[in-house]
């Protein structure tokens, strides 16, 4: 059982009976929802980040789980190319944790909630064995644009934004530039917002558990299959599988009707043309000719 | 530091600027919203349940942790009057579970989102060393009209629906009746709903972690004190103590203004006046004369 087999059977017993203002359920990167009357959509999602298992306590700052906590949930709503309005925090603080590092971790996230306007609003707050958190992120999106996994469609050409596999090299080596951004991604919500408005972009989603298991997430979501012919751009000093397989890069991976003209790159960060969706049996992932397995992170697999 | 001290530390770094449309953020059961042009305000709740601290896998069967993970977040709903729409769950699984135990799980917990129209809309899958849930709900309430703490006034009575000490009497002998409510918890949402139409309480919240800590964090909230003039209503069996001071009864909580006449219970539920609202330090709380410590469960004292 992989995790893609667990949010079916989850998906598959979750009937939507009764839900006539929700728009997108469960399978994307947010939820999406219509509240009677409301002049947006809104958007809803929630990730978990446990000690030992997202982050350890000897090698991560405080300020760092903190932000990367909220920059996960603001990720998501990039991916949707919505805009941030409201956050939820349950934290449960483990046996080791004291006020510095408690006041430290609150730095981190509120520094980065303040630069994008979004509001925590309320949470929940526990103790457990180990530090938990589980953050809820709620943004707007105009209506009936928000991005979506499932759009898209053969002949559409696939980007990424910036470089891939940092993250993963800053997490193994834990120095230089790449863990100072593997500890400060930064969530791409103007990127998303123009990809919605401007790029018209036909499905988007973040780059969270690696370029191979997600864009095959993105072709099961739309029905088709994707040929790679380049590989991605690599961050300097990571390797191929690092920018292929590394998950946390928080990048966007989208995709363009085929005769789009997006720029080299948007407010600094690079976008990359990097292959095309074809016809095929749903899932399937082609790198210069070659199937390429989904190595990215999945905690289900061989579960 | 308690639980009180630790939320009003990050409510004060937690500012509000741009946060026009948030009409209640942390601090109380659930987050308001009010989405520009929706017709309702919006609630938005979201809660812990974590393996060993909230439940034991030796003790709760899997439906009944799923039902109660969904209880804990509807109850949220009930408390302010709202109706429950969608939910979102994190769930990281532990190494012992199986197959069996996540349909189980699923089980308790949709059967109780059907009996509610609750739709399951997202979340997130992840793996931890213990079982580690996270409930999102989101809930609807008429426009400007949902229940809060911060209402009680001097002269309003207090109430409690049912009876308390059941789920703290239940967990102790795990059989009978009260194992039985501790499993199945029953969230007030029809009376939270009677409560802010019909009876028109000033302030309510739900009974989640005992009566003596709860009605000081109303009292805290609404900037009042409170005489009890009675015990509360105990679950045959229970002792007074678990009434007073056990967590997870679920029922709620809530003040009516003096004149109010309530009937004496509503769908087979009694409400029963315990005390009165009265001047004086906030938080204070007597019981037949003498102070009432804070007993209830608190992640936090003595931290």
């Amino acid at each position: 059982m992989d995790e893609n087999d667990l949010v079916r059977r989850i998906r598959a017993k979750a009937r939507r009976r009764g839900s006539r203002d929700l728009v997108m359920g469960i399978g994307d990167d947010c939820a999406i929802f219509h509240p009677p009357g409301a002049s947006e959509d809104w958007l809803l999602t929630t990730d978990l980040v446990i000690e030992d298992v997202h982050f350890r306590r000897d090698w991560h700052p405080a300020a760092g789980v903190g932000y990367r906590v909220l920059a996960r949930g603001l990720s998501d709503i990039a991916a949707m190319g919505g805009a941030p309005r409201y956050c939820l925090l349950s934290l449960a603080l483990a046996p080791w944790t004291d006020a510095r590092w408690v006041n430290n971790f609150f730095r981190g996230f509120l520094d980065l909630a303040r630069r994008h306007q979004t509001v925590l609003a309320g949470g929940d707050l526990a103790r457990a064995a180990k530090l938990t958190c589980d953050i809820v992120l709620c943004g707007s999106a105009p209506r009936g644009r928000a991005l979506r996994r499932d759009g898209a469609r053969p002949g559409d050409h696939i980007y990424v934004s910036g470089v891939l596999g940092g993250s993963s090299l800053g997490l193994r080596t834990r120095r230089g530039k790449a863990w100072k951004v593997h500890l400060r991604p930064e969530p791409r919500l103007a990127l998303g917002r123009h990809l919605a408005k401007t790029l018209k972009a036909t499905a988007a989603m973040d780059l969270s558990d690696g370029l191979s298991l997600d864009l095959r997430r993105l072709c099961l979501a739309s029905g088709v299959a994707a040929s790679l012919d380049r590989e991605p751009p690599v961050f300097p000093g990571a390797t191929i599988a690092d920018a292929l397989d590394g998950g946390e890069d928080y990048e966007l991976l989208f995709t363009l009707p085929p005769l789009a003209k997006p720029p080299a790159s948007f407010q600094g960060v690079s976008l990359t043309r990097i292959g095309v969706i074809r016809k095929g049996k749903p899932g399937a992932v082609e790198l210069l000719g070659r199937p390429l397995q989904p190595r990215g992170w999945d905690h289900f697999r061989g579960m």
